[in-house]
């Protein structure tokens, strides 16, 4: 017998919703319509306490732990997001959408403005961080949930978690934020322009405004190529890739991809074009460029979280260049010096930021740990 | 009243050879009519002990200490190299060659193929460090130098040097490498291969043959772009821009260069498209991707170093991570282990792997001491 929650429309994988009215965004601009793609799983308690939110990073999307359309491949966090895992629908109500200026059915760049019916391309407004979170917190009163549990998220997903505690400290009772940061540094802002130059150099990007039939992949390709070197280690490269070659037993004296590393990087920026918008990509590393949550408040980041009633766990990975240790710790700093519960590990690994995707038993038991620990 | 080094016009700034006969080169094929751009700077000592050859890097050229007729810019390691310097014109007699596979003078794929008096483009055979190094002592038997006091550069000049006592082991008396390593990492080829990648995706590339009016700008400025940030630390990037912007007061939310470090990458990347060649780009990143000095004596470095009688200088620096220390270390333990004088320090820089081109008097001092020590 199919229980109330189970018919119920709004539940379930692969859902849509359509906000009514304006959405308003932090640069002062609106959208009609707003559309949010998003996935639950597992049954909302009768006492709303069980919401667990889960954020996906720059090129992620709702399927946390169910199988990607395109790609077919298994939901991004399965390792950590399913039966028997930390975040259980046995247990937890879950919720992942995709996020404000993505391409897997939230509103972004190529969608149809519902007022000209016109994919808005570059006339999409530019995007925060916030604006994502606000889009959530909209998804949630669709779903009828109050308070958050928990949110969790690594990387941009970390950076959505962290905002919640900041724009919605009343509706968060705890945070993880795993390989993150409270900003992204001069560093990070220099990656994420190579690809953007990448993606506009390529003349099939027309202003944005590329049919999808022809979308500037070569661009987008390079950008994710860029980006994926700093998904990964030195150590984590070397020990996988190292110099060997590709199908060969000498050096070819080419520019064919002779070495392994570089077969792989090819193949990473090709598939990447296959499932994500190369618009998409402008907007969404913008958002990340201008993630700041100190900014606000003169550079002092506890101020940010002087609000906030959430406990927090914090995650990073020793190899991570990107989202390095030192920034997390500058979030333990901040927390507590905003009075905040804060549990800190780093946690040691070879393989970089993608470190949060991967087999991690020991960022699963603090996960699991700090959840159930709850009160 | 002139001396007769002064009238030997193989001396001086702006210089070309042309070597006689084929030059054969490591794939196999080789290359007629070879051109060497170079200058020399001082006069050769009559019994010849007083020859310093200076090895650019990756986008260097022969002008070490002279205005670079493109830009107008000072030489590039005019810090090292002129009156009252460590090399010193007064004391050494100095000699830069622009390398094989360059576009300053020194013949590569922009050159014309005296075979067909069509550009080589990519019909350029694919070149090495030891052809690179090869080309040099070519032009130290035109120059009448047997014997070098020193070999000297950083980067990828280091790398020619440390090759110079590999290959040539009785023409190098000591050899001082600085910001460099043995061989690329696979962290190095993924990122040679993204700006490789984007070169390629310009159409305006055309499979290599664009003429010289319709280069194929955009892609050779994102390659520079990427390459530019491993030229730089996190840290002194932080330090440079952090998240300051770049003649407003507040985000613009648009996709201008709104950070200062967007306006700088840029810049970079437009203003290297004004003096370089993509081809040559192409040629030299992959001679850079193929060098292993240990890979022809099955991956044992001390090995490669067993011929040669040279005294050794390393120097790195604390925030390279192109050619981090622990290259350097791994360098040194190998010409330990070949019984050679090898002395090593690690300077403290935040400007990472560009720190061997900016003011560094300990680098200086290291230098001038390592010379003047010369028995």
């Amino acid at each position: 017998m199919a229980t109330a929650a189970q018919i119920d429309r709004r539940f379930g994988l692969d859902r849509r919703v359509v906000l009514p009215g304006l959405f308003a965004l932090a640069s002062g601009q609106s959208l009609a319509a707003l559309e949010i793609g998003y996935e639950t799983y597992g049954e909302l308690a009768p006492d709303g306490g069980n919401a667990i939110l889960v954020c996906h990073a720059l090129t992620g999307d709702q399927h946390v732990a169910s199988d990607h359309p395109v790609t077919g491949k298994p939901g991004w966090w399965r390792r950590l997001v399913g039966a028997g895992k930390p975040i259980d629908p046995a247990r937890h109500f879950i919720i992942c959408s995709n996020v404000l200026g993505g391409c897997m059915g939230t509103t972004g760049p190529s969608s149809l403005d519902p007022l000209t019916g016109e994919r808005y391309a570059m006339r999409f407004p530019v995007i925060t961080i916030r604006d994502m979170v606000n889009v959530q917190a909209e998804l949630l009163n669709h779903l009828g949930v109050g308070r958050l549990r928990a949110v969790v998220g690594g990387s941009m997903g970390g950076m959505q978690a962290l905002d919640w505690a900041v724009a919605h400290p009343h509706r968060v009772q705890s945070v993880i934020g795993i390989a993150t940061a409270a900003r992204h540094s001069a560093q990070n802002i220099a990656f994420h322009e190579v690809g953007r130059q990448a993606i506009m150099a390529d003349p099939n990007w027309r202003g944005g405004d590329y049919p999808s039939d022809a979308p500037p992949a070569a661009g987008l390709a390079v950008a994710r190529m860029a980006a994926h070197i700093t998904y990964l280690s030195e150590v984590g490269l070397t020990e996988k890739f190292g110099r060997r070659l590709q199908d060969r037993s000498g050096l070819g004296f080419s520019f064919d991809a002779e070495f392994q590393v570089e077969s792989y990087l090819r193949h990473q920026g090709l598939s990447f074009t296959q499932r994500f918008d190369a618009n998409s990509y402008l907007y969404i590393t913008r958002a990340l460029d201008y993630f700041d949550l100190a900014a606000p408040h003169d550079g002092q980041l506890a101020r940010a979280f002087a609000g906030s009633r959430a406990r927090f766990a914090l995650i990073s990975f020793t190899s991570d260049w990107l989202y390095p240790t030192a920034e997390a710790r500058r979030l333990v700093r901040a927390l507590n010096a905003a009075g905040a519960a804060v549990s800190f590990c780093e946690l040691d690994s070879p393989y970089g930021h993608d470190a949060f995707l991967l087999d991690a038993p020991e960022m699963n038991r603090i996960v699991d740990g700090f959840l159930r620990a709850e009160p």
